[in-house]
């Protein structure tokens, strides 16, 4: 049972599998240390998945160097802490705050529990798919709305096409519209749906927006509406790799969903970078400026050259390039950056995420030349 | 849409949650800057959770600080690369490498893909509680069988239970007993359940194990075995805290389960970590040497003091105390060790995970005053 100089063999057998067959036992061993993240990436500029290109606030790069060394141990009472955390910035309960694995998770646990194969969601086309891939899991068939000419959310005919669904999932921001919904028209939809039918909004763009005609629902969900608001940490707070979302919800919504997350689904670094990043709203508020200056200054750079976008309330925008998609995108690939995917139902629309500066200097040429090939 | 002097207040109502009254609107901010982690633990010594106490490998330390500079984009390449390398190590295809945040998430998949309210998952009693609490949220009952007169996984009983039932789930070494199956008996147990029903063999704890007696079932998934082998960083591998685990599966078995994992269920820093770690086998045999001396002293001491623990390959040890557990749990509390909770079937048996060797000097002396008590 203890340790000695002939077991190092053998535990390694263990280690990799279990049988001498499946590793190779020369004098080395079959990995080589492990040299940093993978060189793929780094030869595209990646504008492509609406990330924050300026990467994490220094507070929480601090803090993720901080939290690596309880990372063996696991994360329970830090998860408490932000969840406090964001019911105090929120002013709701700590109960009304379900936390996640990314947004994503809170997404699919309200997506399954919602939403039945009588009753699909109901979802704007386009908008972020993840909820249409996870009810098509379970056979369960979306109802999709097509935006207005505008290309804005159509409350109207989701709220017809709510009497069929059980669950309304709305994106606002809409991703890869970057269009916010009026607030106005929202409190109108909101004030017709029937109670008994949830609204999921999806506010991962929230923290973009600087536009009096944006709000908020978590104003809803305290005033006892059938609303989950989910958020993430993904975007402003540019921790989309280090996997921290949440929902808001009425109390009894949050009991519903609280089970059915994955144990201990947040780690501790995202955690600690998460809660450095809360706390750093000067970090946010920078952040969101730079960020609105880049899109003043591409929107603008677009309409000079005769092309228009959708207006953007986000870190990306949708250009009408007036030709199908894919090819366009493949080029720029070949250039060296990667864009947005086709959004089947808006063909000759593009979408791309905002970079740094420095990046947007690079790219604004070389998109320059193959919209006018 | 630009940002000026006056938007400040504005885009820090919008990142809170978008009125007014929700946050306090001093001249400070509503969350003090972020300090670390919450002190409330460190007057506790941890020997509750079967984490690894030795912390992270410095290896991994190291690729934990690297990766914290791509924290802002999505993981999709590491977790590619650790795919890889899991693959090549076990010598299997990566197609059969399920990734999960924790083992806990193809644990879960698992579970709601092959148990059905008729045929619940069969389960040792006591065994990891997870199956048995993810398949409750269905409303799927479990089949529980006893564990033999040695606390040894009673396969005998299981193969006639599993007649019944849609999945059958053995842990192996045992949590809490800490006990292997003998891989003569898994042999014979698996040459005889009939192919139809799936067997998830949690090896959470197995690169602890040191016993010829013991064997991974990964060979037994390439034999193609309706066999699904659960992995985890979070024991040797010392990552609980960054949330990385897997399944071996046959690729029928692995294409059911991909998509029911959450989108980029894994997190940068964690990938980087476990691609480090796996990389340095050396640690990884320290650790495990290190650990077998610390548990060769542990039992020691308890046999010299009359109390007997059921044999252990694992990291944690489940002693026969005489006296119900709940108070004596209660007890070192008060003197600041935190040790395993009460498993309801084994109420005399107490688990106590090890601690380094400082650790486990502190706490002797302790154990031993409150078990004359």
């Amino acid at each position: 049972m203890d340790a000695g100089r002939g077991l190092s063999r053998r535990h390694f057998l263990h280690v990799v599998g279990g049988t001498a067959a499946a590793v190779g036992l020369g004098a080395s061993l079959p990995l080589p240390p492990y040299a940093g993240a993978a060189a793929a990436d780094e030869s595209l500029t990646i504008l492509a998945y609406n990330e924050n290109p300026f990467g994490l606030f220094p507070s929480a790069r601090e803090a993720v160097i901080a939290a690596a060394a309880s990372g063996n141990r696991y994360p329970k009472q830090t998860a408490d802490a932000l969840r406090d955390d964001i019911a105090r910035l929120l002013g709701v309960d700590a109960e009304m705050v379900v936390l996640g694995s990314g947004s994503i998770e809170p997404l699919k646990i309200v997506t399954e529990l919602f939403s039945t194969p009588g009753h699909g969601p109901v979802v704007a086309e386009p908008t972020f798919e993840a909820v249409v891939m996870y009810a098509g899991l379970s056979n369960v068939q979306p109802i999709k709305v097509p935006l207005t000419a505008e290309h804005r959310i159509d409350l109207d005919h989701v709220l017809d096409a709510a009497k069929g669904g059980g669950l309304v999932y709305v994106c606002n921001p809409n991703n890869p519209t970057a269009a916010i919904v009026d607030k106005d028209s929202m409190r109108a939809f909101l004030d017709r749906i029937p109670p008994t039918v949830p609204v999921m909004v999806d506010e991962a763009y929230h923290e973009w927006v600087d536009n009096p005609r944006h709000e908020s629902c978590v104003k809803y969900v305290k005033e006892g509406r059938n609303v989950i608001v989910l958020r993430t940490f993904s975007k402003v707070y540019a921790l989309a790799g280090l996997r921290v979302g949440y929902a808001v919800a009425s109390k009894p919504a949050a009991q519903r969903m609280e089970p059915h997350r994955l144990q201990n689904s947040l780690n501790t670094v995202g955690l600690a970078a998460a809660r450095a990043s809360l706390a750093d709203q000067a970090s946010a508020a920078a952040v969101r400026a730079r960020n609105a200056n880049i899109r003043t200054a591409f929107l603008s750079w677009l309409e000079q050259r005769g092309f228009k976008a959708i207006p953007s309330d986000t870190n990306f925008v949708m250009v009408e390039i007036r030709r199908p998609v894919p090819p366009v995108i493949e080029v720029l690939k070949q250039r060296g950056f990667l864009v947005g995917r086709l959004f089947p139902s808006m063909p000759t629309h593009l979408r791309i995420s905002l970079g740094t500066e420095e990046q947007m200097a690079r790219f604004q040429p070389v998109l320059g030349e193959v919209l006018q090939g």
